[in-house]
């Protein structure tokens, strides 16, 4: 008799992005006229480029041609693939060996999947707020207790509030998996060098081991902040850094992505190397690499042209990311995020919940945003407004709020 | 302290293929002038016909322009193409619903993966020999015990022999999770709606899950033999099915397959659905969909004029079958499949080992295949010769085992 896994039982029916879908559908069937603009979901909007396009056509004639075609690659990527990501890592001093890098389908599936070569005994230790997949993938793999009011025993919350920043303290326990993410989605914090040093101190001190994810790192444009976790001396020896080509060349939907797991990270009694060998074990056996069509593609992003191209969509969205914060500031609401990063996080004003928020701005302005609740615990009275969107709809958007949000 | 996932230690050092490769490199080193001709991987080497290169550039060019672009979509994938799958059953008599079926990069992760969504106390049973992928799985997912000379504690294996047809009897006593693969890789064999049925009954009887991989389906001429094995009346109730696109159209590299998990499967105290709503859930957190590039692809396999092109193909390859069967068969080598499969399956002459076949075929033919052995351990004495490969690279091996292998 076919049992399921239990785990499963733990995760809240309720999940934050179909609440959001049935709440925006039930107002549109009330207000059928109403113009609903959605800046809740952090999904690409603007066209390919132009190299990226070339660069995947080409992709597809070589695979129309008997001398060119091939079938399964790597399961680790192109290796001219992986020796462009190799050469972008030294453009922030940090130099990767290529079987240091592994190129996939994008960053859920390995923020998903990373947990799983990892024993069911570790502490598991999450911002707060945080991306839900870290949570769930954790939940899931049984590394967690049972949950109740968004919460699961075992998880260690990292409070991430206005009084640090939104960068969390150190965890007061011992933990043994930490997961970051800068820039942060969803508060927009980015951590400086600094701050990230205290986490690999930490993780060297008591063998922990950090997922670091920087899927919009290419978002920053402080020189001073740092686009990988690499830049921090000693982080190669406990960290293990995720990316993806989502957000900066418009990839969401043709899904691309990367992860470094360096040789010289270790466990508990292993040797070096061996946390790199089971991720190989598992992407070999469970992965049968990304697409080859997919991964020209990626070829052509890290080209200078294309680099050049998507620096352009990079500036687009931080510009809408501009206009939405300084008409938020402008009627006087708390805002963070959205300078180096593509979300705006905004303190809810006169301490209604984030749902009522939601509400309200649904309501008096028909803009969908994303109640920081669902992101954790600490995300209550926070709101996330996401700044990719056509510009136009993004005015419109902004135009509504400016004229409509009572406060 | 973090610690690794202790059941990746119960996994042998030795994997089939890089221990092929290893022997490959050193004879080849051995031999600089031996031309070495590889009939051991199942590996597409004919390009994408142009039905299909012109559904890939469309999708590119729709990516291209801000009217149709799109960002992430349904991790179950595009309607259309769950609706074109949906036809394709109608075909066989089998009538889904559009949401039984899911979109995914490929049946390799999808046989991976599918375990994860059952508990570690199911009893698994495969058959052996088998596709790796079904056994490494489970033992990464906690469902077995430790391992020696390959084989696992607690996981069933059901043999299929000379004498079984290559189908296996029922298991004795009782199983949970039944992995059945037809057209089967390594054997060859292809199961009549008979022996499935018995299979579907010993199921729903035991609340079982049958997971069916029938990614070589397109390769069956033979009307009277199912391509799926809903075919089978009742295995809505107990069965699982995985299929791809990679064999039939050439998308090895391309990556994109399904899986269909139907509503009506129920597990133990489990209602209907719930298995389904696990297998959505899982994909909606550890995955984010095919590329939608490739699902451009996919419409276009699935059209009028693709199916046309995909046939000519698979006769191609079969055609391969053909003439490394008919050749061992002139030798006097038992052989099997390789009618409705791509697969030769050959018993090794003179009581040898799957390995001293492996080395006399490269050291007398130049053609490298893969040892029996490495499926499991009823391969023993069994070798496999897939038909995949240019024509008249199949023709130059045949003609140098015709004139070369010394019996």
């Amino acid at each position: 008799m076919a049992k399921v896994n239990p785990h499963y039982g733990k995760l809240q029916a309720g999940y934050l992005f179909p609440e959001i879908a049935k709440r925006t559908r039930e107002f549109a069937a009330d207000n059928p006229d109403a113009r609903v603009m959605r800046l809740g979901i952090g999904n690409t909007t603007e066209p390919l480029t132009p190299a990226i396009v070339s660069g995947l056509h080409a992709g597809v004639d070589k695979l129309a041609s008997a001398d060119t075609y091939t079938g399964y690659g790597d399961e680790q990527g192109f290796s001219e693939l992986r020796e462009a990501i190799a050469k972008r890592y030294t453009t922030y001093g940090v130099t990767l060996d290529l079987d240091d890098i592994f190129v996939s389908d994008g960053a859920k599936s390995d923020s998903a999947n990373i947990q799983s070569i990892f024993g069911e005994d570790n502490v598991v230790a999450v911002q707060d707020p945080a991306y839900p997949v870290y949570v769930d993938s954790n939940v899931i793999g049984g590394k967690t207790g049972s949950g109740s009011d968004g919460q699961f025993d075992g998880l260690v919350y990292m409070p991430c509030t206005e009084e640090n920043n939104f960068f969390p303290e150190l965890p007061e326990g011992k933990v043994d998996l930490i997961y970051l993410c800068s820039p942060n989605n969803p508060t927009g914090a980015v951590a400086t060098i600094q701050q990230l040093k205290t986490f690999v101190d930490y993780a060297l001190e008591h063998k922990a081991v950090i997922i670091f994810d920087a899927a919009y790192a290419s978002f920053i444009s402080d020189s001073r902040l740092p686009r990988s976790i690499y830049e921090v001396e000693g982080a190669k020896e406990c960290a293990i850094e995720i990316n993806s080509f989502s957000k900066e060349a418009g990839f969401t939907g043709v899904r691309l992505g990367w992860t470094v797991v360096p040789k010289a990270l270790v466990c508990e009694d292993g040797d070096a190397g061996e946390v790199n060998r089971l991720w190989l074990r598992r992407q070999t056996t469970m992965f049968n690499g990304a697409s080859n069509v997919v991964q020209y593609g990626g070829l052509a992003v890290l080209t200078e042209q294309g680099q050049k191209e998507c620096q352009e969509l990079v500036t687009y969205y931080m510009a809408n990311a501009k206009r939405i914060r300084a008409c938020l500031e402008g009627l006087g609401i708390t805002c963070f995020g959205g300078e180096n990063a593509p979300y705006v996080w905004l303190k809810t004003p006169d301490g209604m919940t984030s749902w009522e928020f939601f509400d309200k701005m649904l309501n008096e302005t028909h803009v969908v945003g994303t109640p920081g609740s669902g992101f954790g615990p600490a995300g209550e009275g926070y709101f996330r407004l996401s700044a990719f969107g056509h510009k136009e709809d993004i005015e419109e958007a902004v135009a509504s709020i400016q004229s409509n949000l009572k406060l």
